[in-house]
């Protein structure tokens, strides 16, 4: 019989149809086509190429001076820097200028260093880059949330395969991030303690949905998975803001991030992705008790009306299966068959 | 600019972001090929394939006792009828089984039949169905919401091309439902408004995201419209429930929602789309003040990273101009440039 599951912070429920259950291979193979040319000559994120892009707002280099990670605006931003918020009535409905941040994360130099190729200062590279520059977008307090995130394959929307992620400053606080301050106000209300820290000891406990665990961090599939295989990775210590992370965390999320994308792309043969990290909003950081953690969605599935119209999602991997065979697999990236 | 615009009822923020703006034929042909022939024999909603289906909770026959519209449960539903809701804890979880309802509506024998090509007749025979499997599931105590949807295309979830379309029950609401509930609860509290009469009333006024219009409905863009193309069709009668629509509305739902798919279909190359219904909760249908209406989501872009990571979407078509590249267009489906 299928179930139906509440989530712990947001309350909404999700089914689990696992009756349409499905083995990893089952999904197939995917759009996301491996590439091995370390550069592509078309290719605006590659070296060489930087007159098809604005100039980078931040960049790290090695000692020869060659860019190892660097950060650009956006060519095509969905809001833009220069302004003002402008708020106003338009009759019945309200509306506001475009202004926000929208910057790419040129992840590495090599155009098919995907994570799980990634050494252990290139994946810091990536987080520590994030961190620079969220504290950077925070001092614009225009911005109440900044959203970073990444696409991986076409199907989840990626439109260039170099290695690259996102990071979106908006003028408003965004739904999801509503949702889960308001889950964790009602659940210390009712229960005294943080949603997240209580999923974290109880996973820790129960044992059967976790992928991935460090000194930092768990990575878990959530009791009430919205997608086969998704993914969250929590911080064991309560902390509102991802960028608050120190050295020690640093290292740790790094590892397991790369460890979890290493796991999926072997499980499931490089499937297309997205991830975001769901932070305090920035112009208030530690005003609503928040727990940052990141939320990994494979892109296996359709989402349909079903879906669009009621906001609940049919899910046909059970997290408990799904946690089962991603932690049969490799960290590497290498597509092996789970037993 | 961009600009940052406010949904009147749910009071979520949408990114129209229109510099990045397409002209229909910008989004290109779809992979719902169109279907030719009346009949595939592999086709399990086809005549004569009976045997590959359950058998129907409904059908609609005409004088030579052939059907022309059934009801059937879905061979491989989502939720289950048989059985006890059985809420309970699992340790900090909530769950419950399974149970609901999941029927397919097969709207036509003629498995080529999409919505532009019925005749009057067919299309509020659809309708009807609709009507009538709402009115007999709603019985159902267990059950607090009824969708009905329909997925058109595979990009839009269908798994089968003969035109159909689905209804689930579901024995908890959905977060979208809630949405519009706090949404109409909020804007009652300080517009003395249902904010649904106060969108037909508007857009009526404005006349720039209008599609289509009869006596008893409004198609229309809405202003802070999630997806490029997105329409709701809204009646300008305020009722709370879908299924009380009398004969004269469901002639004129029937015959605006084909006007509208159709010019959907000439406008955009037959594009995929979802659409949805959003009523009242079936087990208390009057206490919310609901305003029914129906939304359609055409297929045409990807949701990615920043929106399944934040809930907000970024849209990059105006409403203003699909509205304008809709009314040019032909409610008979057939594909024609437009001007």
């Amino acid at each position: 019989m299928p179930e139906i599951r509440k989530h712990p912070v947001t309350r909404e429920w999700v089914i689990i149809a696992a009756e349409r259950a499905k083995r990893p291979s089952d999904f197939g193979t995917h759009d996301v086509s491996p590439v091995k040319a370390v550069k592509d000559i078309n290719c605006p994120f590659c070296p060489d190429n930087e007159s098809m892009i604005p100039p980078p707002v931040e960049v790290l280099n090695n000692q020869q001076s060659e860019w190892q990670i660097k950060a650009i605006p956006n060519k095509f931003p969905a809001l833009v820097l220069d302004g003002d918020i402008n708020r106003k009535d338009v009759g019945i409905y309200d509306t506001m200028n475009g202004i926000g941040a929208h910057e790419i994360i040129i992840e590495t130099p090599d155009h098919s260093k995907s994570i799980p190729k990634m050494n252990d200062s290139e994946m810091i590279n990536v987080i520590e880059m994030y961190c620079k520059r969220y504290n950077e977008l925070k001092k614009d307090k225009r911005f109440k949330n900044i959203q970073i995130f990444k696409n991986y394959g076409k199907i989840a929307g990626a439109s260039l395969a170099h290695p690259h992620s996102q990071i979106i400053a908006t003028p408003f606080n965004p739904p999801e991030e509503w949702a889960d301050i308001r889950g964790i106000k009602d659940y210390l209300s009712y229960r005294k303690k943080c949603p997240f820290c209580d999923v974290v000891e109880h996973e820790r406990k129960a044992n059967v949905r976790i992928v991935l665990e460090n000194e930092s961090f768990i990575a878990t599939t959530p009791y009430a998975s919205r997608f086969p295989f998704e993914i969250w990775i929590i911080p064991k210590k309560h902390s509102p803001v991802f960028a608050r992370i120190n050295d020690k965390e640093i290292n740790d999320f790094a590892l397991i991030l790369r460890g979890v994308i290493g796991k999926l792309s072997s499980c499931l043969s490089d499937p297309p992705f997205n991830y975001a990290i769901h932070t305090a909003p920035s112009n208030d950081e530690d005003a609503y008790n928040f727990h940052w953690h990141l939320e990994i969605i494979p892109r296996l599935t359709i989402t349909a009306g079903f879906e669009l119209g009621t906001g609940v999602y049919i899910n046909i991997v059970a997290p408990e299966k799904a946690a089962s065979f991603l932690k049969e697999s490799s960290e590497s990236g290498a597509t092996v068959v789970p037993a």
